[in-house]
């Protein structure tokens, strides 16, 4: 290393509303020095995702908030550029949970390493990660489709829900499809077999979706929330199921976030819904993994990336999420990994 | 019988909004003639039940709508005037899902005996009824209510409701029932035994639940919907479940019923909402009986009724449902069953 400072992307503000570039403090600090058994590690890339929006606000979650001035943190894949850790050696690829930083120190518990040699590396921030591992066991252990199905899945084009579809049609599930934009229907129905995609921006979107579903929906896997999951409501079959995954419409509500009532339809069905976080299911990541790596290796899973090049872009990428602005997994690159 | 006309009640027209005395035709008709295989019955109760709003709308559901100008079906204990069955005699007390009628004629299929020596025959339309019943499974096989958590229970002085919050006690529970009025919230913490009640008509619901519920909430069981129902979603712990039963507060809703979106709460907890009719428990009909008898045998479930008296006061008691207006079950008395 030729410098002795790095930049961080500290929290500013907790944002009320839409979180805009003044809620990000970029703050040069010195590289820092590891201890023992920490590693220093060099950034390069860094995932930006919904349920970050979350931890902005000071307010009980199942995850604590992001600290104000503090570095936010988020998942992370990085290079080993010193360590203090028998575990790691310089050059090591690795994965954690770290701060919006160009570099950091890690202790051993925080990162593992990551076989750049088996599939690109950051799939482990996307398909084979915990995106994965969410669509996976959301979809499988709340949703449980049937052969046969109608599977609809909201916020389909993006890195969740991009997996879900395809999970749902490796069970045999009729999969349809929600996004933003007619590239993203394209992609949902061309290149990842979605049965069908509607767009939810169509002035028709009640219709366009029954028309989609004309056997109505058995499983519902709800990343958006909002008017997209209302005009979902009204097609229920009966003992429908829905995974709550996200309410992305809902994260920059300000206000009152008002909406019709939906328990009488959900007693008319009989139907399920249960929200969810990937915490809930730690203690089968293993088994998850390894099914999704199985799949992978089948080419059963597709998955797109969107990458902004340059730290500097980071908030931009983040704020993009709440545009629709990605297809698949988003992320920042920040440097090349070094031989 | 000195007679030879009746009367029925018919749905004269699908209200809109609240139902008034004008949706219900009183009707004369000529006392029916069982054919083979019938009884011709005389009422004795008649159940008011709130779901019977639901088949008022012409709306797809899990029961079929009432026919406009023909007499109005629910839940009756009538006595056998008539035989042509050999499995019914004069004289028997039946149960059935049965005309709103003085007078009406079944087939052997549609009623069943119950032994008037056992127990006070009009608790077979309340807990050891349809109505104990849909609490029994709905607390049970979605609340699953554990030693020391906390069930909530709204709509707690009616007839499901007050069935739910006792057989939460017999599971171990903390149970806090929330009703309409003051009367009702005595009889809940002095006669049922519930830990806590909270009138839903305080000007301060949400902070007399919060104290009601110092340690959260782990089960709901939900007969009403909304506010209440609101107020106590900021209350949630991890894991909580949410039988839904009713949704009283919007079965007469006119317009867009809106409340505040609850996914967003959902996913924090990582909390279940399950809608359920009893008609999905009908396999497990004769195990839920047999232990609703026992208690009831030991004890331990106590009952309150509403009795109205009159045929004619039938709309009366039904609109009353919706007025909060009785403790426990809401009946009818037609007439005295004849020795």
């Amino acid at each position: 290393m030729n410098t002795t400072t790095q930049t961080e992307i500290h929290l500013a503000n907790r944002p009320s509303g839409m979180p805009s570039d003044n809620d990000f403090d970029f703050v040069k600090r010195a590289i820092p020095t590891p201890n023992d058994k920490e590693v220093l590690v060099r950034t390069l890339y860094l995932s930006v995702d919904p349920y970050m929006r979350g931890r902005m606000q000071d307010a009980k979650s199942y995850i604590a908030p992001f600290k104000l001035h503090e570095a936010i943190v988020g998942g992370t894949i990085a290079q080993v550029v010193q360590s203090n850790s028998s575990q790691f050696k310089k050059g090591d690829i690795v994965i954690g949970n770290l701060k919006w930083a160009e570099y950091s120190v890690a202790s051993e518990k925080e990162i593992r390493v990551i076989d750049p040699s088996a599939a690109p590396i950051t799939t482990h921030l996307g398909i084979l990660g915990l995106t994965g591992l969410t669509a996976y066991f959301g979809l499988l252990d709340i949703g449980k489709p049937q052969k046969g199905e109608v599977v609809v899945v909201s916020g389909a084009a993006g890195a969740v829900g991009s997996a879900v579809g395809q999970i749902a049609k490796i069970k045999g599930a009729y999969v349809v499809g929600i996004a933003g934009s007619d590239e993203k229907i394209r992609y949902l129905k061309e290149e990842l077999g979605f049965d069908e995609a509607v767009n939810y921006k169509s002035a028709h979107l009640q219709e366009e979706l029954a028309k989609a579903c004309p056997n109505g929906v058995d499983v519902y896997f709800d990343n958006v929330g909002g008017e997209v999951t209302d005009a979902v409501f009204t097609l229920l079959n009966r003992n429908a199921r829905i995974p709550l995954c996200g309410a992305i419409s809902s994260y920059n509500a300000e206000g009152k976030d008002l909406g019709p009532r939906l328990q009488s339809a959900m007693i008319k069905t009989s139907s399920l819904m249960k929200g969810f976080t990937l915490g809930d299911y730690s203690s089968q990541f293993k088994e998850g993994s390894a099914q999704l790596i199985q799949w992978f290796q089948e080419g059963k899973l597709k998955y797109e990336e969107t990458i902004v090049e340059g730290f500097e872009k980071t908030p931009e990428a983040f704020l993009g999420l709440f545009k629709g602005n990605n297809l698949g997994k988003q992320l920042v690159k920040v440097a090349d990994p070094e031989n």
